[in-house]
């Protein structure tokens, strides 16, 4: 058996891991705007980028390395360095040069990118500031500030992993994305660090059942930004490693920093969890809870906390899914308002379901009642704020 | 040749038929709410119904009567009739019945719904209310304003075609549904009639083809309502038929009134067409306007009068389909924003392109820069109104 910790620390929680973020005006009023991960040793990196067709040029730079160990990672916001070409790929190659001189025991850096689309990258402002950078020191806090966007809060998370042999390992990591909401845009970036003794393989499938199940599921549609990342740096510094617990922790850090991207949905009061059970098969269930979370009338009946049930089975119907209305049942939490093709809602239902909708944080369950098909997805209400942050975006 | 003019009244406009709309007390404040079209010969019926699973008791009706001509539609605001189960088709029986011995000459009628999803009809207040129609009133406005529901302007046209050799036939339409923005709720009723000699099948053939590139461009996703409808009846009284105009008038009509729904959206400001050219095919077209004509990021830039075009770039690159930033191209209007992997954007460019995006029609073309396929479909902006409407939509 094994034992998971919460710690503190973020991505600098394992051991041999540096991080900092500094503010080298890129936003306004002193903000920070570019971190850096850094190992003092080499790393196995594991990796999982946007699906997105216009990938921008850091994850297009990525994976023109092909296989390699490294030891950095330079993100810096405001700036997507998306839709640039072959000049965004040689603009990363430039100010990682020039990092590498400033820093010889910098090995096969990468970057990282979220901001404007279609904006070259102010690269003289970031090598300038990337110069500024102290790799010994350990601010995951500074780190998590620096990669923010319209993020309200800061995202990180760390876990130490005790084993039952008494080895020990940790896994820490940031994140940044307000609004799943809105993927297309409000890029999502997940950096997990761990001193794990795990391999290139492994990690990388461990990553990729549970971004399944965790960031994709936070996911709206698929509809998925040019930036999107999640990095996983294993330095193996522990010596330890049991592939059981590591999957366990970095599923249960990947779910809460999903979680808290929802949470901070642009202009978002509501963290809604969307559970479909009973569908013909799990896919069935993924695009049934995938069209709930996705749904233009469930959320504002969400933020105007209107426990409107027809708009819930609609969108089950109009997801193409296998159903039927004698089969679907519709819970909001406890609350069963829809039975079996029983129009349960009634004068008296209804404030006790609208109850559960002023809650900041809920469960609407819809069973289909054809098979064992599930899956939970993770939504938000969208309101005024989304309006108004998405509208004026830009300016 | 042939000539089209268009003409007054409405599903009144053709001969033989007759309309009227009038207040029976589902809305408030003595707003029309229960209209009828009614033709005094029977009429060969086309329709196009909604994908959606969770089909409303009106469809399931009339989908159950198999083959039949029949001379009336009845159709009520306020309540959709849908995940109302067996119980909703016996309202239909018992309302439509009523109907029937109150007005002998009525054949084989159907009933039409729209309004809130999961409540029995008011049968009791429609069947009193139906009683009072005037089945010689040819009032094409008064039944376009009873069909409204979110909708702030009612909406109807009609043509008559003049042929070569002097005959002519007309045709008529309405049409409810504000927000194809939000297609899951805002059904989307269209009532044609017609008196063209045209039989059923030939009819229905060409229906299908007018609404892939009509209310189908104009739908968001396929997302549809519970109750979405297009019914043509066609009563063959001219004696006249020419199946090349009949096309085209049917589908100047049907794209008129998806227009007026897009314009007419919930909360929208702006009627936005999206040209996509250039795709592998039509059908990869199709797929990206209407990723475009969806994306809540796009829809929130046009409300902010942003041309951000990252977010189409990006829109288009996580729609799935093939396509390449150096061969990509985008216009506002006639103002190139990105040419093929070039970036034009700049402070010069900035407010010809934002100057475009302040009109309440324009143009979004953006060509994928690799084969033939092309697609138009219509969307528009999602501003605070929008919310406003949906969020308290039952209140």
């Amino acid at each position: 058996m094994y034992k998971l910790n919460c710690i503190e620390g973020g991505v600098c929680a394992a051991e041999g891991f540096y991080a900092d973020g500094i503010h080298i005006g890129l936003k306004k009023e002193g903000a920070k705007d570019l971190a850096f991960v850094y190992s003092d040793t080499p790393c196995a990196i594991a990796s999982v980028f946007t699906t997105n067709k216009m990938t921008a040029a850091p994850i297009r730079h990525f994976r023109a390395k092909g296989e390699f160990e490294g030891n950095f990672v330079l993100i810096n916001s405001k700036n997507a360095n998306a839709m640039t070409g072959k000049a965004g790929i040689d603009d990363i190659d430039e100010v990682l040069d020039a990092l590498q001189s400033a820093f010889p025991q910098i090995q096969n850096p990468v970057m990282s990118s979220t901001g404007v689309i279609g904006v070259r990258l102010p690269k003289a402002k970031i090598i300038e500031g990337a110069r500024q950078f102290d790799l010994t020191r350990r601010d995951g806090i500074s780190a998590s500030e620096a990669i923010m966007t319209t993020d309200t809060f800061a995202k990180r998370i760390a876990y130490e992993v005790v084993l039952e042999n008494g080895q020990s390992f940790r896994i820490g990591a940031m994140a940044k994305g307000a609004g799943m909401i809105n993927p297309a845009m409000a890029t999502m970036l997940c950096f997990i660090t761990t001193d794990a003794a795990v391999d290139k393989a492994t990690m990388q499938a461990i990553l990729d059942e549970c971004v399944h199940t965790t960031f994709n599921a936070a996911s709206v549609d698929g509809d998925t930004s040019t930036n999107d990342t999640v990095l996983v740096m294993a330095n193996a510094k522990s010596g330890a490693f049991h592939a059981e617990a590591f999957k366990e922790a970095l599923e249960a850090m990947m779910l809460f920093l999903a979680k808290e991207m929802v949470r901070d949905g642009e202009g978002a009061t509501k963290l809604v969890t969307y559970h479909v059970s009973g569908a013909i098969n799990a896919h069935e269930a993924e695009i049934a809870a995938k069209a709930l979370s996705n749904s233009l009338l469930v959320k504002t009946a969400l933020f105007g906390q209107d426990p409107n049930w027809g708009r819930i089975a609609s969108t089950i119907g109009a997801s193409g899914i296998m159903c039927d209305e004698a089969f679907l049942s519709i819970w909001f939490d406890d609350v069963c308002v829809y039975k079996k093709g029983e129009l349960l809602f009634n004068e008296e239902l209804e404030p006790i379901a609208a109850a559960v909708m002023q809650k900041s944080a809920f469960t609407i369950h819809c069973d289909i009642g054809l098979q064992d098909g599930a899956f939970t997805a993770y939504g938000c209400d969208l309101g005024h704020e989304y309006v108004k942050i998405n509208a004026d975006y830009r300016t």
